[in-house]
């Protein structure tokens, strides 16, 4: 089940750097992980913004919010979730 | 290069049945040319709505303002689009 | 699984009486036939507004698609879909 | 008396941790005993956010205020109230 | 238990003429009529707009509706309501 | 002269608890005093905010200008404000 | 007293052009009326619409609503109004 | 030609007291040298708020820019400015 | 002096075939005529969308009101106009 | 290709002097070296604000991302970027 997931990152200027860099690599770990698994197949950066537009592929809503919920900069994404159904004229489905 | 397209459909009521119809089907035979021609790889149902996020990839903006131009039900489509750039974290980039 | 389904109705003026009314009639019973199924399990009016919000209940967006497509007041309504996960303080869960 | 509730939690980064994990286990109790006594029947997390939809059945807009007033994070959460009313196509009304 | 609504007034053009001077003044006649019931106790026009900002003390969400709904003028009005409670510092309460 | 006044009240978490609830206090006697003088006849909670709504009746802009930049909270409140006129339904007027 | 009031027209197509230049002159010559009795002291077009925004100086809320109500071209016209006090840095004040 | 600009005040609490008033103190004079020069003919307090309305007549955009980027209070001022062109019924055009 | 314009072009559908051609075809030359006086050096297509961002070079604001006011299809289209300053950074200036 | 991007740029008040005019003379230099290359062909002021509206010329999104995440201060800035194509009425195209 497909959701197209608008992610805003914000991390606060006051985070020591070591912490920031940390998260951030773990975030790339983190993330680089389920795009193997298949379960986030597709991450794409927002033109000049630190923001990114994802395809997750999921069985549940619950499996979903576990994901985000467990990406190491959750604190600090304003995320917006939209649930996809299939198209009547995708040549795939 | 990579574009997410948000197009919400509005066909007015008074459009008679047989022109709704005739550009509803070449819409979707439009749009299956250019998914099999790779330049409209993804297409998603918005659910409850008619309306879809597409992603297209395309060589430039004319290109793609031709291509959502052409659409035979275009005066009728409300049209987002956002540009998209890799992200460092793709793992297939 | 569980979805928030905000619908706002505005049915054209210009609408035959008779086509309106039968129009109603088969809206209120294909909701009621969904909410015996447990689909559809509820349903609230927004006060002052010809408005509901509706938890759903299905197992996939593809599902909530076509039962929300298939409303026969669909054209008329604008519909916001909003995924819900289990919450962690939620006794019944 | 229904009412549907969107509570968006934003808790301060630099509340300390103790102070924080105190007041998210009093929330949750607060609401579980809510939810025992009936009178907050529902709660579900929204994908992907520090914020949930809730259902209120109370007898009074005072009595739902003290309520909400009277959660732990209340000073950390924007609530939204919206008033339902009895559906005309509800089955079980 | 007091609701403020705020109610935006827009009759289509084409309404005949009669209609609607025949609609507002049975508008006119149900709003004071309630007004008298203490049921609608305020009533202010929004300077400059066709619209106005009312007060209505009801005993629940469903009278409410079932009054809003019953306003001569329901289809083309835009309400909004907003739940009321007591003020702590209210000097009346 | 009526006036709609929205008030949504955001006390930063720093100021120190003795000045904070000397502030409140000091509101909630302002407030007070000007309700007993007719000058602020009526004042509701907004449920589930630290937010009201209030109706003003003074001679001016200016007057009530005065009164709400009086206000010991003044600087952690937004204020909105909406002219009201007599309403031609209105049994009282 | 003063008011900002903006003001957005849009005159229907399908008025009769008769009508349409009738009420627009009606409108040049009731705002002139006012503006030389001083109530309606400037106005001024917004560049690239048609809209203005105007000062008016009456004495009340309710002739303020009488005047714009009066336009001949009220129906077609949305309008806010904005409440204006003297300000302390005014050296005219 | 004339500008409407709309001036939104935030001065942060930690600005030091004796910061801020020396700030207030200069944008007054500032504010009211422009005036003595016809620069910035009329300025309106908005009810309510830390804000005004004001009219600027400069000969160009950059006089413009260079007289609000003086502002003693410019970096804590969000501003909005709309050009003003002669309207057709002005009785003093 | 710059201009920084957003046009957004809404034809009516129930135009006459042969006026609308018209009217367009009289947009495109008074457009070209604008380009080549130096008025309206440039104008690009918003991709997706029947609209325009272009920048004007004007004396006043009134000259040009006068030139918007007079694109054939100005009934049809929503004009925002921003005024643009010298960048201290630009190297042309 | 052309892009129009809007820059509003808001430094945190408590940035180090001297760190501050560092960064905003490393950015003057940054966006002066690519005007002088062409990719940046155009910059102008908001009137009023720290604000910019500008062009970009470049062959691709992640070019045009490479470019933006350089500016010294990008972490200070919220852009956004709107694809130009080429307009049919376009005297130069």
């Amino acid at each position: 089940m497909k959701y197209l997931v608008h992610m805003d990152v914000n991390i606060p200027r006051d985070l020591p750097a070591e912490e920031r860099s940390d998260l951030v690599a773990r975030e790339k770990e983190y993330s680089q992980q389920l795009q193997r698994e298949g379960k986030w197949p597709q991450i794409w950066r927002v033109v000049g913004q630190y923001a990114n537009y994802s395809i997750f592929d999921v069985d549940s809503h619950d499996e979903l919010h576990q994901l985000l919920q467990g990406l190491p900069l959750f604190p600090f994404i304003d995320i917006q979730v939209t649930p996809l159904a299939v198209h009547p004229s995708d040549v795939k489905a």
